[in-house]
C-alpha cells in the first residue's frame, strides 16, 4: 500500500514522528540516574495536565490495569460501591469492583445519556456506607463526555471518595483534579498523550490515601504504597515498559508546546466538524446533545448501511480504520476517533472516505455533502497543526 | 559521550538494531488482522522456546505482574503454597503469594546455594494440601540457577502444580516446560527476548486450568480465561504494549536464526568466560559451583573494594553498566549480566573496564590477568556473533 494507514479509532491514537524518534534508542538502566531524570519529568509534566497536586504514580499497564490497582488499593470486599454507568467502559469498572467482592451500587443510565449529578446524590443519600465512587469521564463506547465537575462536586461534598477513569479523556479534554475534589484519576498513555500502549498514569489524593490504608483487597503488582516509595527515590517497583516512557516524555512535550488549552480546543473543534459531517451523511449522532466527546464520535447509520461492510471497505480501500460498537451495540454503530495526534485535514480525510464509501456501497450518492459540512465546520482553520 | 553505554545489568537487556528497527512504525489497531498474524507468529514461536503445548498467555506487565497472575489465577485465601526460596526473588514470589493470603509454607537455602530436590520432596511430604509450589529457575539476585528439571519432577509426581518463575531465564537457559512438568512458567520480555520491557509471558497446563476454575483470589486485569477467551480471537482482553508487540517479534525471529541450542551455548560460554575473568581479578564467585547462572554472574569483590565505586566509575568512565547486590547483598555484590543481545567481544569489554578501574581504585594493578583469563575462555570463539 502506497498510503498510510489512518489510525482512527479511540486509540492506540498515531504516534507522532517525533515520538517514533523518541524510541529509536538503546534501553537504559531503570535504576540509574537518567530514568529517574525522565521520571520527574513525566513526573510534573503529567500533574500540570491532570492540574493536581495530588501523588502521581506510573504503572506499566493498560489503563484498565490502572482501573483495577484503584479498586485493588480503595475495597475490601463487601464494601458498598456506588458505580455510575451509562456505558461499555462504566460496566467495566463496575465489574471490577464486583470481582474484588464489592457491593456494587449501580447507577444506570440509557446509553448515549449521561449520569445526572442530582440522581447521584440521591443515591449516595441512600447509601450513606458506600465510600467509593467510580465515575467513567468520556464514554468510549458511546462517545459520550459525562459532567464530571458536577459529579465530582456531588460525590466529593458527600464525603465520598470519587474514582474517575480518564482513560480516554484526559490530556485531549480539560480535567481540574483537585479543584473539582477528584480523588483518583486514570489515564493511558495510548490515548491523547501520543505515546504506545503499555503505561497508566494514576493520581491519588490524600483521601484515597487514607482509605489505602484501611482496604483490605490483595494487592502487589498494583500497590500503590510501593510504587509512591519508589517513586520519591526516582524508580518504579518493578521494571517499568522504558520505551513507553521515552515515548511519554515525548509526547508530553509535544503537549506543553501545543499548550494545553490549544490541545483542547483543537480536539473540541475537530469533533464538531466531524459530527457536522456525519450528520450531513446521513449519520445519527448517538450521544446527547451537549455531552458529545471531544475524542470520539459515535453515531449510528443511515438505513440499510451494514456498518462491517462500511468498516471493511474503509479499511481495505481508503486506509482508514474506524471502531466499530461495543457490548449491545455491536454492528450498529460507528466510532470515530479524533483525539491525540490529528489534525483538521486528518477528519476531512475521514469523512471523504465515508462519503465515498457510502457510495459504493449504494446507501448515497458522493455529492460532497460530507466534505462540505466539515469543511463549512472548519473555516478559518489551518489545515494541519501538527 | 562518544561511546555506547554498555547495560550489563541482568534486565533490561540491550536491544539489537533490528528490534529497535521493529518499533520504528505507526500503531495499528490491536483488534485488527494484523496484530492477530503477529500475536499467533509471537504465541507459537514462544511455545517453541518454552518447549510446550499448553496455552500461552501474554500480559502487558512486567515479568512480576505475570508471576502476580499466576498467584491471582491459581491460589484461594487460605490456601497452602510451598514457596522455594533462595533468594530475592524467590522472596518476592512468597510475598505475592501471602498477600493474596495463602499460607506460604516457606523451603528456604541460604543465598548462593539451590533448593533442593530431595528436601522439596520432604515438605510436599508434610504439607499434603499445599496444592502450589514456586519455584525460581533462575535467581538474579544471587545469580544461580535451580536444578528445575528435577525440582519439577517431584512436584509434579506428588501431584502439585508447579508454578516456575522463568523471568530470567527462559529463552537463554533451556526450559522444557511440558517433558519437565512444569504447569505454569513465566517471563519476560526485557530478557533474553532482547525487547523492551511491558510484555510477560505465561503458560498454563491442564493442570494448572482445572486449579484455574477453582481458585477464589479476585482477578481481572490478570484473569487467565480472559486472556484464553480473547487469545483464541487473535487479541488481547486489554490494549497490549503495541510496540512491544514488535519488538518481541523481531526478538523472536533472531532467535530462531540463531537457533536456540546455540543461543544456550552463547549464554552458557559467555557465562564462563565472565567467571573466569572475574576470579581472576580476585572476585569470588558467589552462586555455589554447578549452579551459576549462565545469564547473570554474581561475586562478592575483592578486600578494600567498594561496589559502588566501582559501579560509579565503571558507569562515568567506561559506560559500562552492571547491577549491584539487592536485600542483603546490597552494597556488598556484583552483577553482570550477560544475556539477550550479547556477544564474546561484550564480555571481554567489562572485564577490561573492571580491571582498568581496579587499579584506579587502588586495588590491584591492571596487568591483563582478567582480559587473558577472559580470552583464555574464549579460545577459538568469534569475537562477535551478533
Amino acid at each position: 500500500m502506497i498510503f498510510q494507514t489512518q489510525l482512527r479509532i479511540p486509540g492506540p491514537t498515531q504516534l507522532p514522528e517525533r515520538v517514533v524518534r523518541s524510541m529509536n534508542r538503546p534501553m537504559i538502566d531503570h535504576r540509574g540516574s537518567e530514568f529517574a531524570e525522565i521520571l520527574a519529568e513525566i513526573t510534573t509534566g503529567a500533574k500540570r495536565v491532570f492540574k493536581t497536586s495530588n501523588d502521581l504514580l506510573l504503572l506499566t499497564s493498560s489503563g484498565t490495569g490502572g482501573l483495577e490497582s484503584a479498586i485493588a488499593n480503595l475495597v475490601s470486599p463487601g464494601d458498598e460501591v456506588v458505580a455510575a454507568l451509562c456505558g461499555n467502559f462504566g460496566e467495566r469498572f463496575a465489574a471490577l469492583a464486583a470481582a474484588y467482592g464489592a457491593d456494587v451500587v449501580r447507577l444506570e443510565f440509557e446509553w448515549g445519556q449521561p449520569v445526572d449529578a442530582a440522581d447521584l446524590a440521591a443515591v449516595l443519600e441512600r447509601h450513606p456506607n458506600a465510600k467509593i465512587v467510580l465515575v467513567t469521564h468520556n464514554e468510549t463506547s458511546t462517545g459520550l463526555t459525562n459532567p464530571l465537575q458536577a459529579l465530582a462536586r456531588v460525590a466529593h461534598d458527600a464525603g465520598r471518595i470519587v474514582v474517575v477513569d480518564g482513560v480516554s479523556s484526559i490530556s485531549s479534554i480539560a480535567i481540574e483534579t483537585d479543584a473539582w475534589g477528584v480523588d483518583v484519576a486514570v489515564t493511558g498513555s495510548q490515548k491523547g498523550w501520543m505515546a504506545p500502549p503499555g503505561l497508566a498514569l494514576v493520581t491519588v489524593s490524600d483521601r484515597a490515601w487514607a482509605q489505602q490504608s484501611k482496604a483490605r483487597s490483595p494487592r502487589f503488582y498494583f500497590d500503590w504504597k510501593e510504587a509512591k516509595t519508589w517513586a520519591d527515590k526516582g524508580m518504579t517497583p518493578f521494571t517499568p515498559a522504558i520505551g513507553v516512557v521515552f515515548a511519554l516524555q515525548e509526547g508530553m512535550r509535544m503537549l506543553e508546546e501545543e499548550g494545553l488549552d490549544a490541545v483542547y480546543e483543537r480536539h473540541e473543534r475537530l469533533a464538531r466538524a466531524t459530527q457536522a459531517g456525519l450528520e450531513a451523511l446521513g449519520f445519527r449522532l448517538y450521544a446527547q446533545d451537549g455531552y458529545r466527546s471531544n475524542t470520539v464520535t459515535s453515531a449510528t447509520p443511515p438505513p440499510g448501511l451494514d456498518v462491517a461492510a462500511l468498516r471493511k471497505l474503509l479499511n481495505d480501500k481508503y486506509g482508514v480504520v474506524i471502531g466499530g460498537g461495543q457490548g449491545k451495540m455491536t454492528g450498529k454503530m460507528i466510532r470515530v476517533g479524533h483525539l491525540g495526534a490529528i489534525a483538521a485535514g486528518d477528519v476531512v480525510q475521514v469523512l471523504w472516505a465515508i462519503e465515498q464509501a457510502l457510495e459504493e456501497l449504494d446507501i448515497a450518492p458522493s455529492d460532497g455533502r460530507g466534505v462540505a459540512a466539515i469543511s463549512s465546520s472548519l473555516q478559518g482553520v489551518a489545515a494541519a497543526t501538527r
